[in-house]
């Protein structure tokens, strides 16, 4: 099977990345926000004049029109925005789930919780709710379920029974920690608690609204999303003559569909409108699929060297790729139309606080490993 | 691990215990609608005119006053009412999960949902949201939820990793037939699913009763409901000297959780009020509770043959019970005082929709085996 945390690696690779000075070319003349920041002006990190919230704000003192000419004259600067995000999901995270009887349990949901994944997806989470107009506690309960199922899915997807990993980000794996009775058990708690922790701390948002949320997230999960990734791709795995339908169907499931639905559910929460969350929503399909091509592109353009170890593990595994089904040409171009295609999603939004979500294309699109 | 089935027992054995006369001893005056029924009235099948549906009907027309009539003279057919809501249900829960693909995992749903059970925990659903004035359609979804929540914890419960049964229902466990890795991820989505069909199927609810439809059922699953009890469970196993309050603590987590659940979600889909709602949670406290210590008293009351095959199995696992902790005499009290806290909670309302809920409880007090 493949690795479910693929694009986890965006965000610890962007920190190097968004440091440079960076040689894109854009698709698409909308992306005017420059990328590059050789140096960051620490002034911003504790003004935090980029945060959307004060953005929305309504300016109406000195300093206020201060911050807002700052943010018209500095660039938007990622490294920093990826920070505090992870920050704040980190705390929420950590104060989600305390540890309370039965301990062992609470503790082996944490254990996995808290072992420093990127944070992805309430990223995006985030990052979607705050385009639409929303702020940052409206969505952070459905950031948090986000990465509450990823976690569960890791946990899952580890046990003997599935691809047997005994390393998770560099730790052992949860059932090595607690057995595989009590991570089976820690995952479904986890499954469970997004769906609570959305309903019960999701702050200033419409019943309505809420339901929606789970409605999407409910269906990110299941067999219209992670699980049938998962069972299509268990049973391809070891078979060569996969189709380019059946591949599409494994990532779109995989990995797309909960990265649609953290983005999603941003937008939801944010007060998007129904048009603006299916344009939300396009555009989290084409990163999500995005990802895969190029992560395909690269195992065959680059030395085993410059790439994951636990990419270069699942493609021995299963060598079916889209270079392989489409050729490597046709599969560049591929890539190139669904970075296009994401970044035509985000006009008409405000530039800048789309900058995040146009960063992440970006840097999909034009990593190296 | 005890068996989590249990309670599945009373209406198997329900339908024969309530077609002979009983001879129990009635501890609340309240409880006066005849349960005796020794011939069923066809007629009364081809009407039903026992329908909650149709007694919250007005009655306008001279059919309508004869089967109003016949409500006053005949008393609440158990057997009747368990049969029909199976029925309904049986039927909802086949609809609500179709094979597309990938197919082994929604037929692997399937297998496990739609293998016999007793459909208890949608019963109490149903019978307490009519019991608050309610109809079927309000709670149809949640119900099949609890069922597909109470599924989904058999087929994790009987994996190799956890009581490695392969008997469930009289048929090979989950994973006997799909493996392993297909079992987990059966469970995993009718876990989300459940989330899925409550927000998307309930019908004629408002959003703000649905947010708390599930916020009450994924409470009654994670570390403080189901998980929680088979956590406590598993590291109970082989101990001989378990206390009282862990011995409750696994009880009313691992077999009351989901049963006072599947009556809150009724009563809240219902349009019950705060009052009635928390009148119902009691109730069904009681009855989860009440159901294992009267296990437990059988268990050293009756012979092995009485007693069902499960129930013996796990006892010889585990021999820590109520009469044990508390000696016959004390247990028997107890559970006496259950039964008469659980009817309690009944008074005040319509006692022939209360009639479903009060039969159940009369049955797990005085059922003999």
């Amino acid at each position: 099977m493949r690795s479910m945390n693929l694009v986890d690696l965006w965000a610890q690779q962007a920190c190097l990345v968004f440091n440079q000075t960076l040689s894109y070319k854009s698709f698409n003349g909308f992306m005017k926000i420059p990328l590059k920041n050789s140096k960051i002006n620490p002034k911003l990190n504790k003004k935090r004049p980029f945060s959307p919230l004060t953005v929305s704000a309504i300016a109406t003192t000195k300093e206020d029109e201060r911050i807002e000419a700052a943010q018209t004259e500095e660039p938007f600067n990622f490294k920093i925005y990826v920070t505090e995000k992870a920050i704040s999901v980190n705390k929420a995270l950590d104060e989600a789930i305390i540890v309370k009887e039965p301990h062992v349990i609470h503790e082996a949901m944490r254990y996995s919780l808290l072992a420093g994944g990127k944070r992805v997806r309430p990223m995006l989470c985030l990052a979607a709710c705050e385009l639409v107009g929303g702020n940052q506690e409206n969505a952070m309960a459905a950031a948090c379920a986000v990465e509450m199922i990823h976690t569960m899915s890791l946990i899952h997807d580890d046990l003997p029974c599935m691809d047997n990993d005994d390393l998770r980000r560099g730790k052992p794996t949860n059932h090595k920690i607690y057995g595989e009775d009590v991570a089976v058990l820690a995952g479904d708690s986890l499954l469970a608690f997004a769906f609570e922790h959305i309903v019960n701390s999701t702050a200033g948002v419409t019943p309505s609204r809420i339901v929606g949320a789970v409605a999407e997230l409910a269906k990110s999960i299941g067999t219209e999303g992670l699980v049938a990734g998962q069972v299509a791709d268990i049973k391809c795995t070891g078979n060569a003559s996969v189709s380019l339908e059946t591949l599409e169907f494994i990532h779109v499931h995989k990995t797309a569909a909960l990265l649609e639905s953290s983005v999603v559910l941003g937008a939801i929460l944010g007060g998007g409108t129904n048009v603006e969350v299916e344009k939300l929503r396009r555009f989290a399909r084409c990163i999500g699929l995005l990802f895969q091509v190029v992560d395909d592109i690269l195992d065959v353009t680059k030395s085993s060297e410059e790439l994951g170890k636990t990419a270069g593990k699942d493609l021995v595994v299963d060598k079916t790729t889209y270079p392989k089904l489409l050729g490597l040409e046709k599969a560049k171009e591929f890539a190139a139309e669904l970075n296009r295609e994401a970044k035509q999603q985000l006009e008409g939004f405000d530039s800048r606080k789309a900058a995040p979500l146009i960063a992440l294309a970006d840097y999909i699109a034009y990593r190296d490993n």
